[in-house]
């Protein structure tokens, strides 16, 4: 037992401080940060690190994440992504695992006329708001990335878009968690009445809609894992996102030589790979780097994301449930937002005190009725 | 032990009349129909049906595999396919299982108007040697299979072309030897030395080349298995081979919902799945029957397809090592020539004369230097 304040009732052997419902990236960076402030943590979770970020492709990307009519939330990612490099270093010092976390940048890239129109309407906002994306002529482009194809039309670098393996951030935060003494326990919660602590987080990404009844609703995502032929590495360095005949793809090369492909957005709740899901992420993965072709497909998998109605996450106070926080409808953006909702959950357990970065991310925001349908 | 036979020297409860390498289909129809005869039967594999038999479709088409050049194995391909109705019916009475036989018919499609000219080609040839194929106009063609593309171009009928399920034909077939006595070894033969018995037939697939020396070589084929939504039906009946954009696939429905999509043709040895042979296939499936694109993705594999020089197969003695019998380089046929397969070898085990159909196939073809570099 792990105990670290002088000052405790009777229930100080059994009662947590902080119970955790949900051991995803989220829940066990909470759980690290609260244990290693000397709250005793319990987190509860049959299948820890099997929801999205299982699927995930780990990319940091708040510039080529920034959507028009998003900039609240473009203003948490920028935070969290400035957070990720020390969050990282933090983590493997505490864990002794490495995350994968790579600085090689991001390329955005169109194939046609009509998708480089596409991707140059995004980043044309995304510089408006200042943020760090450059166009590069397709020469420039392809002496960055000579595995592109000769056909993309053009593109754009995001220097300070990176990347982690989201599996093994995982493996990390829970290795993290459990050395502050954060206990994991494999079971299922069917509701929050079931648990006994002075502060219950939950943090169970599409399973919160029935713990709490907000409105978050799953969003279908398949994604592949390619590798390269003979376990070398991948022939590019770059995340590459890329438009081709109008589908939105992602390609990020590890250090192993695997390669994530992805992915789906459907609004869908199955989890099953479809034959037009595959092809549409293979078209146009091949059509943007033709070597990939000779990579083998070594995983094709879906998962569900946590989406919210305005695809931001809610984070904060459970409106009428006192003592209850959430940090859930993370939706595409869970892995570069873990660091920033840990922090700032971790500092209103321990303070009581809200930051204001919190404010556009209140889960009361979409009033009285909740519930999504 | 199971003996019929009275006559037997000292060696019989120990010495089989008969040991076969390979329990493939081929290797186990021998070793049932030798054993039927009251042979002593033994088969060695480590794993039976784990070959070129897990990955093929099952295909019956005597009429769409009649290629130009290749009459006499046309000639094989037909007597065995006239054999397979009643060969599936004993089989299902010695077996009690049933081997998914469909007589449904197959349709040979073009998609676009180069495709369909392919096609014609070659359908043109069949009829010219008198085989059951007959040209449709679209709009018959549709009729048939309301799920083909309406860009679909033309194509034309083999009623007489159908299908079996080889996984549930490997299990009946070890059934069935079971059953008659033979004996399954689950062990490697690494020397025909190694084995004692009155014959030795080596029905090894592509493990035959290094066994006996003969030109047998490995042809890698990269297969999908889709199963329709909600586990019903597939929406079509037939099976489908067709051209699309200059890629040749074809499409088995079987009536559990499943649809076998293959098949790559590759010289190479390996067998992993590539995403450039992933994306071929699916994306001329999906351009022939549009709604595949809603089935899941269930499956997909690479096999090895035992080729030889002639692409027909290498039958009876091994030249040079008297009681060494062959049956293997069966290629892209072995489902639908396991009967005819099993019936000739028997015959010649049992008779010592070699049936007339057997000339053109027998292994000494290639001359004194058969080993294929």
């Amino acid at each position: 037992m792990h105990d670290r304040r002088a000052d405790r009732g009777p229930d100080v052997l059994t009662r947590p401080d902080v119970a955790i419902v949900g051991a995803g990236p989220v829940g066990l960076a909470i759980a690290w940060r609260c244990a290693s402030r000397g709250l005793r943590v319990t987190v509860y979770d049959p299948a820890p690190g099997s929801g999205a970020s299982h699927v995930a492709a780990g990319m940091l990307s708040p510039v080529a994440e920034a959507y028009f009519g998003e900039q609240e939330l473009t203003g948490l990612l920028a935070e969290s992504a400035a957070r990720w490099p020390r969050f990282a270093a933090d983590l493997a010092e505490a864990s002794g695992a490495d995350v994968g976390y790579r600085a090689d940048g991001t390329l955005v890239v169109g194939l046609t006329a009509d998708d480089l129109a596409e991707a140059r309407r995004l980043w044309s906002y995304q510089q408006g708001l200042g943020l760090p994306i450059t166009p590069l002529r397709p020469s420039e482009l392809r002496d960055r990335e000579p595995a592109l194809a000769p056909r993309v039309r053009g593109g754009a670098v995001a220097p300070g878009d990176h990347q982690v393996d989201p599996r093994r951030l995982v493996a990390a935060l829970r290795a993290a968690a459990e050395r502050a003494g954060a206990v994991l326990r494999p079971s299922r919660v069917g509701a929050l009445s079931e648990l006994d602590a002075r502060v219950t987080v939950v943090a169970a990404g599409c399973g919160a809609a029935a713990l709490t009844g907000l409105p978050v609703r799953p969003v279908k995502g398949q994604v592949l894992r390619l590798r390269a032929p003979g376990r070398g590495a991948a022939d590019f360095r770059h995340v590459i996102r890329g438009y081709a005949d109008g589908e939105s793809i992602y390609l990020v090369p590890r250090d192993s030589g695997e390669v994530v492909v992805g992915a789906t957005v459907e609004e869908r709740a199955d989890t099953e790979v479809t034959a037009g899901g595959v092809l549409r992420l293979l078209r146009a993965a091949v059509d943007l780097v033709p070597g990939l072709a000779e990579y083998d497909l070594v995983e094709a998998t879906a998962g569900l994301r946590p989406g919210t109605p305005d695809n931001a996450p809610l984070i904060g106070p459970l409106p009428g449930r006192p003592g209850v926080l959430v940090a859930t409808g993370h939706h595409r953006h869970g892995i570069v937002l873990t660091p920033v909702t840990a922090d700032l959950v971790t500092e209103l357990i321990v303070t009581g005190e809200p930051d204001p970065l919190l404010a556009p991310f209140t889960p009361d925001r979409f009033g009285k009725e909740p519930r999504w349908n």
